[in-house]
């Protein structure tokens, strides 16, 4: 038997890595008027829900997928940003 | 004067909106082997450095450009997840 969690992972460009994505995004906001913006990074958040024994396993599962999909560990680093048990057991 | 903020917007594709790419990210997990994971949704974070006179100030202002720049209000809802004032005064 084992629980189900919830995981958010976010993925964000590597400091001095370029994030043409939110230079894009900066630019887009100053065409707009938003002059009082002056630096945006563009990231991705994935929702993870899983099934695991316990939150060692939980966390060890999430960091491996996490930085065999979910980043590309050349150019952007990974944080888990939560994660959480669910009240429900699944089998 | 006015003060310098740091804040971090997410945007998740809207509960009953399809998710592609986390359709996607999860079959290549179970591609690997992570039969463990049943629900991946992909969303965006978006990390935006600006000046504003007061808190109320920069909640409005990053309110109004998530709802008309960073996301689609027609598939997917935004959170401000962090705002956050920084030490140094910028002019």
């Amino acid at each position: 038997m084992s629980t189900a969690w919830v995981a958010e992972v976010v993925v964000m460009p590597k400091v001095g890595v370029n994030d043409p994505q939110g230079e894009a995004i900066l630019g887009g906001l100053h065409d707009l008027g938003y002059r009082s913006v002056n630096r945006v990074r563009a990231g991705k958040l994935f929702r993870l829900e899983f099934s695991a024994e316990n939150e060692a396993a939980a966390r060890t599962v999430v960091t491996e997928l996490s930085d065999k999909l979910l980043a590309n560990p050349v150019i952007e680093e990974f944080a888990i940003e939560s994660l959480v048990a669910q009240m429900e057991q699944v089998r």
